[in-house]
């Protein structure tokens, strides 16, 4: 049961320009939600929230925000690094069709959340491993996903009225693309490169 | 293309008692290495190293650290809640083929890594998005996968010589397994139950 698996995760991509806004179907979208929500989590914590963000004006001053954070990182940069940036697109926040929104509550589960007492990015660490499962569920459905970034966790907090102890940890746009790129936009755009795989791995020890 | 996926993403298990220790074959474990490297990452900084842990020393090491830290945890337990704890095994560090410890270097792409200035966690996000790709790719190739977390990560870093820099996210025990068991160890056990995932999710805003 590999080749479909391997077809999402090789295809997906991190979508900024290619959104078309077209409807999402009631059913893909729930299996595409059932996917995340299948995750493994840290002693079966499930620490997670989706607020599927569709209202337009809450997704204009979002997107508002996120341009003035786009700004604030421009402002570090220089010469040639600066002139690339300012061709990246960030963000697809107003061309998709909606957004989610992941969050994180610590407290789901505890005071004994099994596993956690060691590490208390754990319940963190779930989350994240939710966001993977839906937009490889995503890739699959032919919807595009793009994670934005450029934001205050706060801002997003007052925006959706979430409480003070729930954490916003992706802010996804989703949605029917024209395409997926076969390259990453920012190895388009001369940004970064990937390096090969080989290169991340060791073998018992660190320096081997 | 979305039934392989959906059956690697609802049958894929936190393997802890199914390992049989049977050899990986290479071009298995190398898709299942390329599959994780294929994750998305914040400014594509790929934050990622993979330390594949055969030494039978360092496993025995790890795992004796491991009942130090359950017993850790079962110190705070008490009653019903102890004795559930006690019948469930929390790690397969010696009977799977090998452990895979994943690691995030945040440093890697500095100073200017697009979309972390204003999220300092979205590196650590980017690791845990390779972490479930590696795992979806394993169910796919009928491995198990058991995520441990009951240690401490300055042991494991001294362990495997790991630079102080470099921060472990997490020990993965990885393998063929008999079977995967079609509910979770921990709702087996009566741990903790699963909630729908109709309950995880908001419309806007958080209260609605």
């Amino acid at each position: 049961m590999t080749g479909q698996l391997y077809d999402a995760i090789h295809q997906r991509r991190d979508v900024r320009g290619e959104f078309t806004g077209a409807p999402i179907p009631a059913g893909v979208l729930d299996r595409v939600l059932a996917a995340a929500h299948a995750a493994p989590s840290v002693g079966l914590s499930q620490p997670w929230d989706f607020v599927l963000v569709r209202d337009r004006a809450l997704r204009e001053a979002f997107h508002a925000h996120v341009r003035q954070e786009r700004d604030v990182f421009a402002a570090g940069l220089a010469g040639e690094q600066a002139d690339r940036f300012s061709r990246i697109k960030i963000d697809g926040v107003l061309e998709s069709t909606m957004s989610i929104v992941v969050t994180y509550d610590p407290d789901r589960g505890s005071p004994a959340v099994l596993g956690r007492h060691a590490i208390a990015d754990a319940g963190l660490y779930s989350v994240c491993l939710a966001i993977q499962n839906l937009w490889l569920a995503a890739t699959a459905e032919r919807l595009g996903v793009g994670w934005v970034s450029f934001y205050r966790e706060a801002y997003v907090q007052k925006l959706l009225d979430i409480p003070a102890d729930i954490r916003p940890v992706a802010w996804l746009c989703l949605g029917p693309v024209t395409h997926l790129e076969r390259v990453p936009d920012l190895e388009r755009h001369g940004w970064r490169q990937r390096r090969p795989w080989q290169d991340a791995i060791h073998h018992d020890r660190w320096q081997h």
